[in-house]
């Protein structure tokens, strides 16, 4: 088959399609034949060199795609071969097959193209398991969404207003502010032009913010903290502003606050299949009735996804990058 | 009726027994002839003037106090005159009588003391709502209760064992470890000779604590991170040891730690309700059954609460200091 391989940490031009041997699958795992994948940021930081793939992971790049299940390892019951199927990885996403435990394929959704299935697992399981496993976002709270017009901003939107709550986000432009107000977003911040303490606890009659979903890390921990209410839960899933800052814990006591930090891909087998398993029970019959979609930019050749990872960098698009296969 | 009164904040001389007009009982409160309360550190911030009682709460110091209900308000059902009970305050308790809400009052338990009984509702409710309703302690995991001699070290010793988990202790000499020991403590670690990251890898195979409680805030931050395990909790329920460091939001991100810090006193009404209503349910009955046992270092007339004071502040003490009226 062909992947999508990282002979030496760099630019988008690391990104090299080449010929690989097929992988093969174990007990428990599936064969799929790829139709799509899509980029994340960790695969720009795999692809820099700074975010090795776990232990026993795929090495090419990519934690989500969509396709067809074309062989079952032993002990796999419940799907068959030429399933379409969406599924979460460890790895391994940029490339014409890939292996993946039964636990975390999911059934393309109703009424979704196979292609833009591959932008579902990896937000949709992040923003399942942060916000509302972690979080316990709740109907009438309010959910601060930074970066709302990214892949996990859009689909945060989207599940928190199903849910009944009210969704602040910032982003750094008009455009990106309007397309999360299309998608549902009641409180819009533009982090370039404004400060979003000051938004949010005017925008809350001065209580703050319930639940804050946080790619920025050290660089917002603070303010964060300023902006939430009284019992607010503070969830990092990124570290892109800087992985440490003070903290002030006696602020923290005074509101009853909770600060968590994870990510999805260093968890293990079990947990991703838990979440997997939420996620199919919650969120997969709200994409079957329309009320949550997925937002894609664009779909690029998988060969170029260089280009692809450079459309991230550059940071304009809204919603995902595909890397499709048909 | 006499209280324990603060006319200027200071040492331990600034508590003065003086004549005070009897409390009244508002609807759905009682008044309770209070038999014993006990001392709080936030007792001795509040002597010092730092700890202001929050807005509605007894100016007199006490957060809980054991004694028979003397009246009713209106709206109260489930208790009667006579009572013996004992309650979690939000101030108040350092007195011959005080006003209680009925959500905060607690049955004596079978088989304990009335006096003794008042050194139980602000530890169990501490140690209730963060290791098990916040942190989630699970049988077969390890707790890591810092100053584990104290009146909330004890009592968290006691129950973590109770459901079956394993406990690490800190403590300053070997005189409370081994009082923490016959409570059932597994790991005992004297902070002032050993390194309690150390300690604790060592005596888990290099995987850390599943949750920790801690006292010390921003002196422990970086250290309680470094002893927790994957997806451990970190409990912050004081701040001697300061209230800003630097935190380490990768170690947090690696590890997927939450971090959380509470007060019970600032807790509105419904959420004392609560806990309270979580204690009676899974704590009285291991105190009916003598698995769990109040750990009282001594007695003082409730006058005498200066002396009190001291022996805390001298941190000599193993447990509760009472003030006792009869």
């Amino acid at each position: 088959m062909h992947a999508i391989t990282i002979n030496e940490p760099g630019g988008p031009e690391a990104l090299v399609w080449a010929e690989v041997a097929d992988p093969v699958p174990g007990e428990g795992e599936v064969l799929v034949e790829v139709v799509a994948g899509a980029v994340n940021r960790a695969d720009i930081m795999q692809r820099q060199g700074f975010y090795d793939p776990p232990p026993g992971a795929s090495p090419y790049p990519g934690l989500e795609c969509s396709g067809r299940i074309a062989r079952l390892g032993t002990g796999v019951s419940g799907w068959s071969v030429g399933d379409e199927v969406c599924a979460l990885l460890s790895g391994g996403g940029y490339a014409e097959k890939v292996v993946v435990p039964a636990g975390q394929l999911l059934p393309v959704p109703e009424g979704i193209d196979l292609r833009q299935a591959a932008a579902l697992p990896e937000v949709v399981c992040t923003v399942w398991s942060n916000v509302f496993m972690v979080s316990h976002l709740r109907p009438g709270e309010t959910l601060l969404a930074h970066g709302g017009s990214s892949g996990i901003g859009t689909m945060a939107i989207q599940l928190a207003k199903a849910v009944g709550a009210r969704v602040a986000v910032t982003a750094g432009s008009k455009e990106k502010l309007e397309r999360c107000a299309e998608l549902g977003a009641d409180i819009l911040i533009n982090y370039r032009e404004q400060d979003f303490v000051a938004e949010v606890r005017e925008a809350t009659g001065g209580a703050g913010v319930d639940v804050i979903l946080d790619n920025m890390g050290a660089k917002y921990l603070d303010r964060n903290l300023q902006a939430l209410a009284v019992n607010g839960r503070l969830a990092v899933i990124g570290l892109q502003g800087g992985r440490k800052a003070e903290l002030d814990i006696g602020t923290m006591l005074a509101k009853r606050v909770a600060v968590t930090a994870t990510s999805l891909r260093a968890r293990p087998l079990e947990e991703k299949t838990a979440i997997v398993a939420a996620v199919r029970e919650h969120v997969w019959p709200l994409l079957a009735e329309g009320h949550v979609r997925p937002v894609v930019d664009r779909e690029l050749p998988m060969s170029e996804a260089a280009a692809a990872h450079r459309v991230v960098e550059e940071s304009g698009h809204i919603g995902k990058v595909l890397l499709v296969l048909e």
